[in-house]
């Protein structure tokens, strides 16, 4: 209970309730290394569970996972133009290969153990696996590639957050090749569907799909396709991007084809990543001033039982009334916990239950054995009632599905009527600052982008799919708009 | 049929047949990067099995998995002494955190973003680990901590091989921390059981358990648990470690515990890991010179079906009654492959599923196809018969449990006969060049040990539990041997 008072709220200090409840819910903590994370148990098992899902939804879809070096020459990264610009200044680089003893104490670097060519850790791996994919590919028949891989990156950030901005953090990063540009395109389009089934149906996290801008489209892609979710305070978070690099790396790696004419070409590519930033967006997606809110389908604890009891006799008698609970919902394929440990005070249990998000809590207590019932209360809505034990399981079963399903309606309407058509610049800036979706016709070119995201930080989330396409006038400019694009402030 | 042609025989060259298999049958490969490999999709997918038994073994154990930093303070290190002194000189050294564009063309270091205290690669997670858990044991309730993560390391290595000896590599490092002594020691014998289970259960492999000598221990700990096996070219491979630390790393992080008693300890530690080496312990137990033999347990295509036929229409016919046979294995649980592309010959289709040690082939051509038959191939003697398609799938099932057993005994046969006991250093001398393990007394000093080393090359792989452990005398030096231990050359 301590703890929980100590939870800043979220209408008090969203950024502050956020770091608190990372830590607070044993998620992930600040490393001795800077800005590095150290991933706790609860908040690794929630990643698993997400891990597992998205890696069975690649198996599905055709991938296989390999594994590429973590280090990569630095002449690499210059192969390709764009490339470079957007990640050299970003880059640890190993420069030495041992250390020696100090005659001041302690180890030092070895200066006879330095590198001929320095290398840096992967902060993305297209550069190293193009230049491994140019000996797998001599002809069509050797295509397509389909490979993932999970594993962590690096890159360096000045101002880091748990799970949101860190220098190191875990992530899957697929990269395909493919004989032709229609079937890399499609390719790109397909795995994002797959984020956005996984965001919308797993995480219970609407998302909006859509493409990015040339000033925001990742360093090297021909197009970046999004998908673009809003937090609580208002801000979008990218989730996950899927790029279609077109010709880019191949031309960089010199990485051709023989087609079926027998004439050489280069490989299209694509790649695609969602990394643990999932983490953070998860969190803000759903939590409130109690703590996590999680959706069943990622939760490693999905239902705890806690009983109340007097003297050791009561509790055997509502241990083994529970035992019956417990084997029917895993026989179910729920998850479940029975705390009976007696360190704890109910009420503290309660708390912290609370504050990890575990979306179902039943307790039993004395007068429950009696009657035959017991407490269920659901996370998502805090509310409680007391239910006979006949037919609970299947009721527990229902519920779990109820509140995967509230939690990603509430968002929904949450996202939804954040959603704005905005027409003259002046509304857009007034708009801006309460947050959520601005859509708004802009002239199309990196000038005006630049000038509102300095005026009013809001940057272009996505040109998005399924919105309004209409021309116009550009809000700034005036001059002409192909559609509506749309913008926010952004994590 | 090409490739296999190829396939240096291991009676004609051991080591260059291991290093063709690797690559030959998609496993890994070298990659730009010296001394760190790719593993391609094939060799992943075995791992991707390795590590899913191990994990689900380390969760019926009550470990949970965590997340720990890439990264280490190279001042951590230093810590602790021994350690230090096993690590410092293979260790990749991050300097800087930022690279520029040259003036002459490229990137280049950029020598303003120097790090105030460079960073070291983990070779092994004890320094970051025991700087993190001394915020996270305050009291005796905290423990025990019952930690694994799975990520990659690095140590640089001069001389490297796919799989056996890398400069980044994969693995699983267990760290607990604990109250009392007893606690830890046994939590060290205990993992070490669970990798001896995987290694003879799952990889047919069979191990000896015991402890290392002195010299041999793991960098830090008081004692290392170890299981040795014996590759057929008669060298051992140790395939995996526990650790019992004391509190060595609890001293060296001043991690300590108030007790029930009120009193503050140093807390106990173990450590634990295995790695991408058993790609090649797994490799090199079972194969043959026309490839890869692998247990069911872990093959990712454990029955491949190919269809001999001659026209579209007797193809259509075969395709109609395998498919009944793919979906009743599949209902089993069985992975199975339909190989009926028509862009290779079933020839070299036979070939390419023999070099990647699919344990069995099930062919079915136009004579099968009138007569109810198939023909059922095992790869681990390559005998071949033809059978009634009646009760095909239960054939299977009870082959691939005797494929897996007979691979298992094999290799057992091959180890047993392969111990002997020697009592003079001239016999040793001979006997070790003929390969297998030499059980022989020892009188117990670190300097015959080193001759022993120096003058054969043998080193002591451990000290075994099930073993006779009579006294005796020293086969070098005469002087008193508490009992024999186990001598090869290694890996």
């Amino acid at each position: 209970m301590a703890e929980l008072k100590n939870l800043t709220k979220r209408g008090e200090n969203y950024s502050q309730w956020y770091n608190e409840l990372v830590v607070k819910a044993d998620l992930a903590e600040q490393s001795a290394v800077r800005g590095c994370m150290v991933i706790k148990p609860y908040g690794y098992a929630i990643w698993e569970k997400m891990q597992r899902q998205l890696d069975d939804m690649f198996k599905e879809t055709g991938h296989v996972n390999a594994y590429f070096p973590l280090l990569i020459p630095k002449s690499f990264l210059s192969k390709e133009a764009e490339h470079v610009e957007g990640f050299a200044k970003e880059c640890a680089v190993v420069t030495h290969y041992r250390l020696k003893n100090s005659e001041f104490g302690g180890v030092t670097v070895d200066p006879a153990a330095r590198l001929e060519e320095e290398l840096i850790i992967r902060p993305t791996s297209e550069t190293i696996i193009w230049n491994t994919y140019k000996n797998w590919i001599q002809s069509y028949r050797d295509l397509p590639i389909l490979c993932n891989q999970w594993a962590n990156v690096m890159r360096w950030e000045m101002r880091t957050r748990l799970f949101l901005r860190t220098a190191e953090f875990l992530w899957q990063e697929g990269h395909t090749a493919h004989a032709t540009k229609e079937e890399a395109e499609a390719e790109a389009v397909k795995m994002l569907n797959v984020y956005s089934t996984f965001a919308e149906k797993y995480m219970a996290m609407p998302v909006i799909k859509g493409v990015k801008s040339e000033s925001e489209k990742f360093a090297g892609a021909v197009n970046t396709y999004t998908i673009e979710a809003l937090m609580q305070d208002g801000k979008a978070l990218q989730s996950g991007t899927s790029h279609f690099l077109g010709q880019n790396f191949a031309k960089a790696f010199d990485v051709q084809f023989l087609d079926k004419e027998n004439k050489l070409s280069y490989v299209w590519a694509t790649s695609w990543g969602v990394s643990t930033r999932l983490m953070g967006a998860l969190i803000m997606s759903h939590s409130d001033d109690n703590g996590l809110v999680l959706p069943p389908a990622l939760a490693p604890i999905q239902v705890v039982i806690v009983p109340i009891y007097r003297g050791e006799e009561q509790l055997a008698q509502i241990d083994e009334k529970v035992a019956g609970i417990v084997s029917a919902l895993k026989a179910k394929g729920i998850s479940v916990k029975y705390d009976n440990a007696d360190n704890k005070r109910p009420g503290f249990k309660f708390a912290d239950y609370e504050l990890k998000g575990v979306p179902v809590r039943l307790v039993m207590g004395g007068r429950d054995l009696e009657n035959n019932t017991i407490e269920v209360m659901r996370r998502d809505t805090l509310e409680k009632e007391t239910r006979t034990c006949d037919g609970i399981v299947e009721y527990v079963e229902q519920l779990l599905a109820d509140i995967q399903n509230n939690i990603f309606e509430k968002a929904r309407k949450f996202r939804d009527e954040s959603i704005r058509e905005v027409d003259t610049y002046e509304e857009f800036k007034k708009e801006i600052e309460k947050g959520g979706f601005i859509y708004a016709h802009w002239d199309g070119t990196a000038e005006t982008e630049e000038l509102i995201k300095e005026e009013t930080k809001a940057t272009i989330r996505c040109i998005p799919e399924d919105m309004d396409a209409t021309p116009g006038v550009c809000m700034v400019t005036g001059k002409p708009s192909a559609r509506r694009v749309l913008f926010a402030r952004s994590y």
